[in-house]
């Protein structure tokens, strides 16, 4: 390094300090504040960014920010196809060997989704194959748990979620508790992979990288028990063509599940069916509360 | 570290690794982007980013998202205050020993501003102290630079720019030509110190850290002129409070010049003032075009 690189090497570290002295006070947000200024930093000089990039970037977020309302969170798809919210899930769900991974929560849980009968439907005129989803809570030393609150959502075979059609009623979601042995089950309609919102700006950037917009199919999951640390995952479809792609990085093996396909008849709770449908297990492990 | 830290931190480092896999192209644009998500990442982990400061950073950049409009960019003033965008300055105008520093261009500054003479008012009734700024253009071998462009731009004694006012007219703002031997010369008012806008999110996060808004007094200069780099920067009034504190870190000793109070009399150009004047010397070394 000649003397020149090294007096410009000094005088941006020289801006850098500056600016984390500047966020000086010794609490959590200093803390968060000088880390974030660090990796800002160290990010524009390891790419050398330049004022146009500088600017785009200024242009790139306003465009986020003016798209977003209360019906559309660009920030957070944002995040989602930055892998910082499954990031995030990472560092705050740390994995128990043994329980069940967590997931990306995602923007379309609603609060108050209706309760249904152990076996119910949560499809609630959702369009799609009927599926049967089954499965046992267990803590993470085998014992059944009871009462278990799981909730569920998911999207139609459009890939839409109920929230997403003008006026829709409440379908494809709901709530159910686990019986006495741990057991859980419940129809609901064949998941479909969908694309996350594409005609804005993050939709743009995911354009210009050549990455596609899908998420692979799959039946949402939270499930909640005192005592047990609550889980936030997903069930995704084995075989979707986009489980190696997921835009949003939300897909784990371990959550990963045989969707079998049946033809007209009898289903597992005695129900005729005149059409095929769709069956799926899945057992749900909870970690210990650390509480 | 245990075995269930080195697991963790492999699964994090795994979203990592995808992600960056994600940007694969092999352009500039991949370049940023994969660098841009290794820092963030490293920023989440290293903090441990818990999912309620996610939340906080995702309404925070909302509501800067918000008060964005065409006559406020908050996210300019985010860039400002976090350093970045001296950092960006510093980054593609490096110092060249000898040449004038360059500092933020800042969102004040305005095209078509009027042409003034040598000698001429720039203030255009801007209130304030009358202020005679003179100095000479050189290239960086000490030849006198003729005929160079100087844009001159600043706020009023109540820290005020021109356009912040509602319908004002063009006011502390102009541009002259330098005389054949790099000379330059022109009235203006005394600059003031002032806070950058603080009533958005970017004022909650200085309030919230316990920083000041303030930026010491200045006169904008940006001088341009064939065969040199264009400069844009700033001439600093020794003695300000706030040249320590600087809230978008854009003071740099070399732009820091005495402002000479005097009594009413005869000013430098012959003129007669009935009240006190100032006057600052700045010169100007343009570093060679390297293009």
């Amino acid at each position: 390094m000649g003397e020149q690189e090294r007096e410009q090497e000094h005088r941006e570290q020289a801006v850098t300090d500056a600016v984390v002295a500047s966020f000086a006070r010794d609490d959590r947000q200093g803390v968060v504040l000088r880390s974030l200024v660090r990796h800002l930093h160290a990010f524009a000089r390891d790419v050398r960014l330049t004022d146009r990039e500088w600017e785009q970037a200024i242009g790139f977020l306003t465009r986020v920010g003016h798209i977003t309302d209360d019906r559309r969170q660009e920030f957070i798809l944002l995040s989602d196809v930055l892998g910082l919210s499954m990031l995030t899930v990472g560092i705050n769900a740390p994995a128990s060997a043994g329980a069940t991974e967590s997931t990306v929560f995602g923007p379309f849980f609603v609060d108050g989704a209706p309760e249904v009968q152990l076996g119910g439907d949560v499809a609630f005129g959702a369009k799609g194959t009927p599926c049967w989803v089954s499965g046992t809570v267990r803590s993470l030393d085998g014992t059944p748990v009871a009462g278990a609150r799981v909730d569920v959502w998911e999207a139609d075979e459009d890939g839409l979620y109920d929230v997403q059609y003008e006026g829709g009623d409440t379908a494809g979601r709901g709530w159910l508790s686990s019986g006495p042995e741990g057991e859980y089950r419940f129809w609901c309609v064949r998941p479909a992979p969908y694309p996350i919102p594409a005609d804005g700006p993050v939709g743009e950037l995911l354009e210009a990288a050549g990455r596609g917009p899908m998420r692979p199919a799959h039946v949402h999951l939270m499930v909640a028990a005192p005592g047990h640390r609550t889980v936030i995952t997903h069930v995704f479809a084995a075989g979707d063509p986009y489980l190696g792609s997921d835009v949003v990085f939300g897909v784990k093996d371990s959550l990963v599940a045989e969707f079998v396909e049946h033809p007209p008849g009898r289903a597992p709770d005695g129900r005729e069916l005149d059409t095929s449908w769709t069956s799926v297990e899945f057992d749900v492990v909870l970690a210990p509360d650390s509480a």
